[in-house]
Parts: C-alpha cells; structure tokens; sequence
C-alpha cells in the first residue's frame, strides 16, 4: 500500500506555488517554460503538471509522481521533463527540491559555449552554490545537447553525473536544471547561477 | 440587422484591457504603442481605440469595428492598424485573438534582419508557438516593411500568408503581430516571441 | 499683485508627483538627478526644489519660481537647472510640462555620438513624439556639451532651437529636455525617447 | 559598562530591513550577498547577521558587534565581512553606514579593468557623490582583488585609503562598499555607482 503524507503534500505544493511566482517575476520561466518539483520521500514527488503557466499556479497544478514520472492518483498529464527530476531524486538522496528554468543568459550562454563544460571561476557569488567556498574554485556547469527524448537525456545525464560533482546543468538552447536539500536553497541557487550566467555572457562580449 | 452579443463583447474587453496591464508591465507597448484585438463573429472585432495608453485601458477604450475597421455603433476612432488585425480574421476562421506589440528586440531585430524572414532555431521555447513540437524546427517569421499606407500593407500580408504557415510577423523598425486561438494563447506567443527575438539579438552579437 | 491660482497649483504638484514616481520606477531618474516643471501662467511655473529623491516627492518638494528661477513665496532652493526650464517656457508660449531626466542610454548614447545631433529615422515609435507622422521622417535631438554655467547652457540652447524645430534635446553625459503641451504627453515623450534611444544603441553595437 | 541606546538599535535595525527590501528589489543583492551596517556609536554597529536573505530581513536579523566584528549580546554569527565595515568606522568618524552590493555591473566591470582604479569622468551623475561638484572631476573608484582572507583585506584598504579620498571600492569580480553620512545618503551612492558602472560598460563596448 502506499501512503502519502498530505500534510507533507500540502507544504510541498505551497512551496513550489511560491517558486513559480517568483521564478515568472524574475524572467526565469516565459510562456509556459520550466517545471518544480519537491521530493515526498523515497519513491515519490510532487511535480508540476505539464502546459501549466508558471507565475499563477495553483495547488491543483502539482501532482503527485513516482520517480519514472507516472502520475500517482491523478489524472493530469505531468511535465514532460519530470522523468529528468525522478532521476536526480533517484540517484541522489540528499536532493529535496529541483527547478528547472528558461532564462536568456542559460539559453544563449549554452549556445555560446560549444562544448560539454561550462566553467565559473573568479566570482565570490559562487559560494551561494553548495560546496563552494572560495571565488578560487573552477565550478563546472555540464551542458547537454537538446533532445525531445526524455528518457535517452535522463540517462546520459545519470552516467555523466556519476562521475562528477555538481549543483546544476544546462540543456542547450534550453534552460537550466538545479538542485538542493529544499526549496528555499534550491532558489537561492536559481538566483545565483543566473547571476553568473549574465556576468559571463557579458564578459564574453 | 447586426446583432452583437454584449456578454460576448464585455469578456473580451476584460481580456483586452488586462492584457494592456500585463503587456505594458512587460515593456511591450511604450507610449501609446501596440493594439489589441479579440474575434466577436465572423464579421466583426472588438478593438483598442486610436492613441490610447496601454497600461491603464478600461472597457470605454475597445470598440467593434468589421473586419474592414469600419466602426459600429461608436463614435471613436479605430487603432489606424486595425485594417491588418481585420485582414488576419477574415482570412483564418480558427484565429480569436490578435496582439501587436511593439518591444526593444523586436524593433531592432527586425532592422538589423534584412532579408524577407527571421529564422529561429534551436530553441527548445520555439515548443511554445502553436503548432511547433521540437527545437529542431525552423520557425520562419515573415518581416514587412514599414508603410503607412495600412491597405497595401494588409494586401501585402494577405498575399504572403496564403503561402506560409505562421504564427506572427514582424514589421520592419515597427513591431510584432501574433494571433492565436484565444487571448491567453496569444499573450503566451508575445512572452515567447519576445525572449526568443532577446536571445537572437544576444547571440547575433 | 502677483496672483497664482492655487487650484492649479495642487494640479500642477499633484501631476509632478505622480510623474516622479512613475519615472523612478521607469530607472529614468536615479539618486536625486532630474527635475521636473509644469507651467502655472505666462510667468510662473511649478518646479522640484534641489536634491529631492523623484521616487517619493510630496507637493511641499515642489515650488513657484518665475522664469528667471527665482523663488516666489518659498524658502526652498529650486533645482540648478530651474532656469533651463524658464527659458523654454519663455520662448514656447504652447509648452505647458518639462521633465528632465538621466537614463542609461540617454547618457550613454549622448557620449557616443560625437556631433551636435543625434538622427533618429526608420522607427514607427517617432510617431509619439509630437508633429512627427511617419517612420519616414528625420527626426533631429540637438546634442549640448554639459556644462555646470547654466545661464550659459541656456543661452546656447535659446540660440539654436531659434532655428530648429525639435520636442527634446540632450545634454552630453548627462540626460534628456523634453516638453509638451501637458504632462500626459510630456511623459509619453521620455517612454518614446528612450525606447528609440535602447533601440538605437542596440543597433550601433 | 557597555551600554548601547536601544531606540537607536531599534532605528539602525529598520534602516537596515528597509535598505535590504531595496537594495534587492533593485537586483543588487542576489541570492544572500551583501552585508549592510549602521554605526552606534564610537564602538559599535549593527551589522547584518551572516547568510540572510537581503530581500526580507527583519530586525532580528540584524545584531551588534565591534568594530572588530565580535559580536555583542547576540550568538548570531556575524557575515564574514563584518570587519570590512568596522574598519572603515574606525577610521572615518563622519561614516554613518555602510552598504556592500553584489550587482551584475559592479562584478564584470571589476573583473574588465585590470588596474587597481576605475576612473569615472564625465557624467552628470557623478554630482550624487558627496564631495562631487562637476562632471568634470576625475573620480577614483580603488579595486582591490579578492581574497578570502578578510583581516589582510581590511589592512588592505586601510594602507590604501590613509592616503586615497574616496567613498567607495570595489572587488574584483565581487561586489562594491560604499558608505556615507547616513543610510539615506549611502543608498543614493549604490543607485548612482551602479548608474555610472553600468554607463561605463556600456561605453566600452
């Protein structure tokens, strides 16, 4: 039998509320781009569903999910992508929230950059990342090529991430996709990878 | 006799005088820039009036013309545009709503392009247009020159799409036009269009 | 007897209030810079007194002067640049708002363009600047070198807009002049202006 | 007997809520960057506790040290740069607070000018600087490179600035100090700092 904690649902859910509208007012998901998710436990999340507009969403638009994305007493369609969440919930079991976003800087900085690694060196914001403690540190940010099918990026995303260390990658001409033990540090990090994203792109120029 | 169904017509006023306020939060709409159209029947629309602002639109500012931008049952004047919102309606029944916006990456994307057609690619939000399913496609968006002559740019327009599929166009040094099945439909292809005309300029560079 | 109609006075304050914080809010007068005026007569205008913050004034931050920017029934200094403002008001019997203010671009593209005129052409927006009624016309920014004599700066500016038929100008490194009839369309001049000059800018780069 | 006035903890503490809702509304502090304080008295300020978030401090957030960065009556931890403010209290009795920012501008400009001064000359602007009389001055903005070792940069700037008149410095690739008479006075300095480093940038393009 399985059993959900609502309560733990229901937080799960205002959190990824509050992620949406913050995330839309910062320019982080237009249209309707970008899904939340909050690990529940062992086996599930909650997710949103797929089309939904990120800067209004409502309890309703979260679901809940396994981790091969097949929704768990629902009938809405979950985001294309969340079999990419159930992957890092999968694999990592000190991740408790993931976003994945749409902003400019990531896609045209993932354009830009044409090979598998995108380095971050010389900035004091990257200590906002996890495991970051000094501007010294090289930080790697692996790019992925884009790809409508899911479950091949899902994997090649598990085998590289096996073999390296890090809080987030970017999906080319995409967006990025980041992860943390909650939600309020998982934004933290939306705030600061996008940061660095537009002084590098800058940089570049 | 011509008979308007007035609840029909209060709703997509509403929708109109909303998505000024969003549109001119967004940067879309300087001045007294753009003008907004919503489908009433298959002879008329309701319409932003000439030369009002945007961002603070009430009811009083939309009025029905036909398609042809002839007024009804009104003394004000029509956007002097709404000659090509009236062209779009006749000639493709499924459209609802038509948004005209005139942004900074639009105006100046639109110059620096001088071919007939902006191309876009690669962008896994091009999935946000109707009609497109993966980044691997390549969105044309037809580009006119700018003319104050409205009836040979409508001709002009006509002539062109009888050819093409496409979801928006831009007029050269001028703006955006984009239409969809309904208006929340059309607010999400100006929030595409927008960032996707930024991040070609950013990648042009 | 020198008689000022009070009524229109509160107007006069209430407009430059409102006009504050729409523009602070807009990033087009950041720290004290900027000053604003609306005409009371044809011999006093209402004028922001020096170094107040535009985001937050309150009527009492904004005095009568004559044109001559000398006080009249006030112990607050006006802003240094009051008599740029008379003197466009002496000169313009139709001008009834001034506002002065220090974005980005007109401080930068001012820097940029080494000649004394900025050319703007091939933009629809030039349409919202008053008697401009194509994309087709050339519109012409006079461009001043700054200076901190300002009964100089006025000269010079009397002297050439004696020959020139304009709505604003520029003063190098410093910010924008422009005037209207009233203080609706005076603020639609800045939003024009500094769109085209983003735009112009973009397409310089 | 140390003794601190309590009203005047409680409006340093308010400053410093209402400066933090500003500063990050304005983009200046993203993710838990930056660190602000309000000098007490000839001993003590009230200094950000560390890892907050800008945008919603409250005054608990907001404890007292020495100008050595000890904390008093608190076992909060102060931010790691806490003596970088008590050295400039120290040494400069008229300062009155201090505010350190991380904006985008401020970061890539650091990084882009690879001697140990950014000059600024020719803006208007620059008059929002106290003791700033002309846009014909040359301003002196000292970079120090970053370090993670916050005793050597506090002696740093003190070697540097026994000899420098200034009211601000930046690190490079890090963020800026800048300080003033009051809070009031210290925010119009990062709204007009960042106003010329983002003109600046602009220029060098």
């Amino acid at each position: 039998m399985t059993v959900i904690d609502l309560e733990h649902l229901a937080r799960a859910q205002q959190a990824i509320v509050e992620a949406g509208r913050e995330l839309h007012a910062a320019g982080q998901v237009p249209a309707t781009g970008g899904n939340f998710s909050v690990r529940l436990d062992d086996r599930y999340m909650a997710v949103t569903a797929s089309g939904r507009h990120k800067g209004c969403l409502t309890p309703a638009d979260i679901m809940v999910t396994d981790f091969a994305a097949t929704p768990f007493g629902s009938s809405l369609k979950p985001s294309d992508e969340a079999r990419l969440h159930g992957q890092l919930y999968e694999d990592n079991s000190f991740i408790g929230a993931i976003l994945h976003t749409h902003s400019r800087a990531a896609t045209v900085l993932s354009r830009l950059e044409s090979s598998a690694t995108l380095w971050l060196s010389g900035y004091e914001l990257q200590k906002a990342l996890e495991g970051v403690t000094t501007h010294e540190a090289r930080v790697a940010i692996p790019i992925f090529d884009n790809t409508q099918d899911i479950a091949a990026l899902a994997e090649a995303v598990r085998t590289r991430l096996a073999d390296e260390t890090c809080c987030a990658y970017l999906i080319r001409g995409h967006g990025l996709y980041t992860w943390a033990r909650n939600m309020t540090a998982c934004l933290r990090h939306v705030e600061a990878l996008d940061f660095l994203f537009e002084c590098e792109l800058a940089l570049r120029r």
